[in-house]
């Protein structure tokens, strides 16, 4: 039995727990493989997986038994009661209300949230190296598509670029990568597409891989050509809100506070109603995970946590900027990622 | 408000409906974008989203309007309210328990199930072009790849190629690509890994793209240098298997029959417990949808419905061989996209 599933069992204190969500399971088992469950008891692991993956995930998970079957729930349900499980714990987020339904006809089943986030939020030396390499990678992406950010070339156009740069490195996007050029760079979530870019454009782009399962994150906002009075001020309120919140990533920070930070830098620019989402997020093997840099997030920053800073300023049909870096939590500080 | 929305309106009968999926919003309104609902009630549609997504969807969204705030669940429960709408159907299976208890607090809220099965099911002629191109390109990715397939090329080497191909026709895959050599090839959901190919291996490729949405899915199993005796045998009993089900796909035809059709084939040449899988699913926006060539679907086949034929056999610690394609029910029988 490996560490993880040791710590989460003493977490658990006797009771049974179904882990359904592929990043937790991968979390405690290594294994990158959809479709099965794992079941979590006081004497160890079961994964739950139907016939075609059964002799697979045999191979794959060392000190784990692999029940498998066609009726998962049938299977789950007599283990349960050879065990003499009176009770199935769930994270009610991590499973549809469905299959939720399904399992509570057969199992008395309970919603007990994210188990798993308090040891997930403080990553290891492994993980931390992950996210390192990951956050690398991006970075030299980045570096490698500025020189074909020009007039005429389409958003598409380079966020295939970015995506063929990940391939050649053997690594793929964490998200749909957003390359938002003109007013599109308004639109926090813009979906890359093909306008073309033209002469004097803002050009946002917000990026990122997996490597070995951790995701990085990372945003510039390029100028091309001349820019305006307007833009040059939003620029560097941007840029001030992002360095305030930095400065804010140690030890011992709120979470909300970090979000404060930048916040109140936009607020006193005069963009506060275009700071239209929250500071940050955290980020591992899920691309958003806890903490959240929000108003509504009182977590206090440990040493491992991994975070994205990312502020910006949003004028509809106008054009937008942010700037977004990842950053781990360290014992004297901060180390930036990206 | 577009044909596919009205039809939705008059199936739905006077109740409100939360469509809570990528794929049902995106059959709906054609917006790839995630993070928004979409609530169809008698009068029209309304998108519920963040205030970050909220202008972004006003030039998305034609004839529907949106609702931006960033307490999602207070805006729909108070635009019900106005409605005077007594309770909200949603599909339990596309949105998590933990949301659907959150609804539930505020909202009446009730599992209906799939509504947009029925509709999502028929391809219309301008998802069936898609689809067509979309098998295209990944037919002639896999005639661009086999040139890499030889001794000492490595899985991922070939899917990375497979990607780069797809990245170059401007498409994405619309699952993690299998490519499956040797021994590996007897695990039907193989991660394609660093091993290296062996003279004599068997190779399984199972891939596909999205174009505009539409996803496409194809095997083949190859064999390098000689073959043996037993894999010549499986090899044939999978042929024919795949070419009895295919003969069978056609209006009138029952799901279920068609999957005994592969069934029987491979179980008379005495391979039966080695078909650890059904013979085919419903292939559209989602890789996987209905109807599902399994022993448990009743449906009844009709022109426009569109489904893979993939009978396999599975050799375990030795071999496995699988044949795919995507076809599409026609009104004389069928057509092969693949």
């Amino acid at each position: 039995m490996n560490k993880r599933i040791n710590r989460t069992i003493r977490l658990l204190k006797n009771r049974a727990f179904l882990f359904t969500s592929k990043s937790d399971i991968f979390y405690l088992t290594g294994v990158e493989l959809e479709g099965f469950w794992l079941l979590v008891e006081k004497e160890g692991a079961a994964a739950i997986a139907p016939k075609m993956l059964a002799g697979q995930l045999g191979k794959l998970l060392t000190g784990i038994e692999v029940l498998g079957g066609n009726d998962l729930i049938g299977l789950l349900a007599e283990r349960l009661k050879k065990k003499g499980a009176q009770m199935l714990s769930v994270n009610g987020s991590a499973l549809s209300h469905g299959l939720f339904s399904k399992l509570n006809r057969k199992i008395k089943v309970k919603d007990e949230g994210g188990v798993l986030t308090g040891l997930r939020l403080i990553k290891d030396p492994g993980e931390l190296q992950a996210l390192r390499k990951s956050c690398k990678i991006a970075v030299s992406a980045l570096r490698y598509v500025k020189r074909f950010i020009k007039p005429g070339v389409s958003e598409e156009q380079i966020a295939f670029k970015i995506e063929s740069y990940f391939l050649d490195n053997h690594v793929r996007p964490s998200f749909p990568l957003i390359v938002a050029s003109g007013l599109n760079s308004s639109n926090p979530h813009h979906l890359s597409s093909s306008r073309k870019i033209k002469p004097n454009d803002v050009i946002l782009i917000d990026m990122g891989c997996v490597y070995k399962g951790y995701c990085s994150d990372l945003t510039r906002t390029f100028f091309l050509g001349k820019t305006n009075g307007l833009q040059k001020t939003v620029y560097l309120a941007v840029k001030q809100a992002h360095a305030a919140a930095m400065a804010m990533v140690r030890p011992g920070a709120r979470a909300d506070l970090v979000d404060k930070a930048a916040r109140d830098v936009i607020e006193k620019a005069g963009f506060g109603g275009k700071f239209i989402h929250s500071t940050g997020h955290g980020v591992g093997i899920d691309i958003h995970e806890s903490p959240r840099l929000s108003e509504k997030d009182k977590t206090v920053l440990k040493p491992g946590m991994a975070v994205t800073v990312e502020p910006g300023v949003y004028l509809e049909g106008d054009f937008g900027v942010r700037i977004e870096d990842t950053v781990v939590v360290t014992t004297k500080g901060r180390e930036v990622l990206t």
